[in-house]
């Protein structure tokens, strides 16, 4: 996929330089740290993959594409400050090098930008996807806030939550290409699915990464998400599976009372015993399959064979 | 002002209420915390009381005087963070009392429903106006922040970052109506020059009554500004006039070195020497005397007398 849309890439990434910009030199400086930091750009790219999938020869996509990222820029700088992360994609997080306050107020700006480029491109249809798109992660964060250190999540609040705060911004990156290249509504709908679909599978793998990487796979340590008492599905089915011990040792390490290099490897003793880490990657290849099949709709060529090239790639990451 | 739009506001609160729940309740209690707690509604108003002066008669500026509301609401939430403000309106702060990721989150989801709520309404004009008022307030909040103890800031800067934090959600408030109303250019830009106006000399007085004003008054204590070394207009004047002894004693002030009650006091005999308060207010009544002005082409009636009122009103508060 990154082959497929390098060129629109360059144009998207174009975008984005200019339009980060501001006469407050500390805009530029801390958003840039994040923007160039190594990030990979997925959501525009699964615009533009859409866009040559649909045969779109314009190019509002590219603004958009643009759209999209700073959004999922701004939640990410908020993000670390409610995580009070430290490390992101192996740099040092905006709020440990600025500060909380400055990353709160610069995701405000990237939010507010975001808001401004998509009225510029004046579709009233992109503007109700992607401002739906926002309050449903937003409510989404709260959601994962709230539901932060209760071990009995369960696996739909689980699902609700990762829907929210990923899968919604994919779909809504791929479905926005259809609405610019004004397709009938079913490969809307198609379009989103893939993107939904890719969402889940992509944060699954992620969750599930967690139990078997080494430090830099992913520019965060193994066993990060089981130290700051993350609720995500290998946990919620170890939990499930577990003896009345074992469960006892997952509420207080969701709880906070078990961080330890120790308890990790028990954690990750627990999860391989009851199958947790395999079982969590089975449903991350059940939602690929789901993205990969929403696109039989479509014609067969290069921009397919990417997107399907993605999903595989995505659901692949672990092993 | 007040009686002439408590019909509209009643419309305008219903919005309000409605559109803050959710289904994660953590959501409609901290956002009913500061939306409910004494606020005093006064963009909503202004909307209203447009509305009423150019003789609109239908109810589209209901939604769009909420989703201004939501903004402020929104801005309020990621202030009291960045502030570390432990009290807003005489109540404790939601900070405080749900801690600042829960803040953080919940006005991000306000800033998102705001934008799903001016995108329900549809009018692109509307869109771009409150869109471009979102990035000018978040970008004058980090203006804010890198001025931050900053003593020789300087009143040009002082007036850019009150334009943008303050200004241009009045001024937007305003000229909605008008744009919802089909009425021409010109009398959107005056709206919007009253709005402005007004609130640059709302700011003023603001930061003029904390060396003046009493607990109570406003739900803030005398000298929060001070101690927190705000940089505000009343300290830029002093400064300015001041002998290099009296301005040694700011710079240690607003760099955080005299925050006592003694130090309050000495600042207030400062404020006062140097007529820093009263001029503080002087350029108030200027600014208060223009937004009167604006309102030239428009007819006289209740809705005049009314908008004229708030600006007298705003002015007067210090004494």
């Amino acid at each position: 996929m990154v082959s497929l849309v390098a060129g629109g890439m360059n144009s998207v990434n174009a975008v984005i330089l200019d339009r980060m910009q501001s006469d407050i030199p500390l805009i530029p400086e801390l958003a840039g740290h994040l923007i160039a930091g190594g990030g990979k750009r997925m959501r525009p790219m699964l615009t533009l993959a859409s866009a040559e999938l649909i045969c779109y020869t314009g190019t509002r996509h590219h603004r958009l594409a643009a759209t999209v990222e700073f959004i999922h820029t701004a939640t990410l700088l908020h993000d670390d400050v409610v995580d009070g992360s430290d490390l992101r994609r192996g740099k040092r997080t905006a709020n440990l090098i600025w500060g909380n306050p400055a990353s709160v107020l610069v995701g405000d700006f990237l939010f507010s930008r975001s808001f401004e480029l998509m009225v510029e491109d004046g579709s009233l249809k992109v503007l109700k996807i992607l401002s739906n798109a926002s309050a449903v992660i937003a409510e989404g964060e709260v959601n994962q806030l709230t539901a932060a250190r209760r071990v009995d999540l369960g696996e739909d609040r689980y699902l609700d939550i990762i829907n929210a705060k990923t899968a919604v911004l994919f779909a809504a990156a791929c479905r926005i290409a259809a609405v610019v290249a004004e397709r009938p509504e079913s490969e809307e709908a198609a379009l989103d699915a893939y993107g939904r679909n890719l969402g889940i599978a992509f944060q699954l793998v992620d969750d599930a990464i967690d139990y078997v990487s080494d430090a830099g796979t992913m520019g965060k340590d193994a066993g990060d998400d089981f130290r700051e008492g993350k609720m995500t599905l290998p946990i919620i089915l170890a939990y499930a599976r577990g003896s009345a011990e074992d469960r006892k040792f997952w509420k207080d390490a969701v709880e906070g009372r078990r961080s330890s290099d120790a308890d990790f490897a028990h954690a990750v003793h627990l999860v391989r015993a009851t199958r947790a880490v395999d079982d969590t990657l089975a449903r991350a290849r059940h939602y690929g399959q789901r993205a990969i099949d929403a696109l039989g709709p479509f014609a067969s060529g290069k921009a397919k064979d990417a997107m399907i090239g993605a999903v595989e790639f995505a659901v692949a990451r672990a092993y």
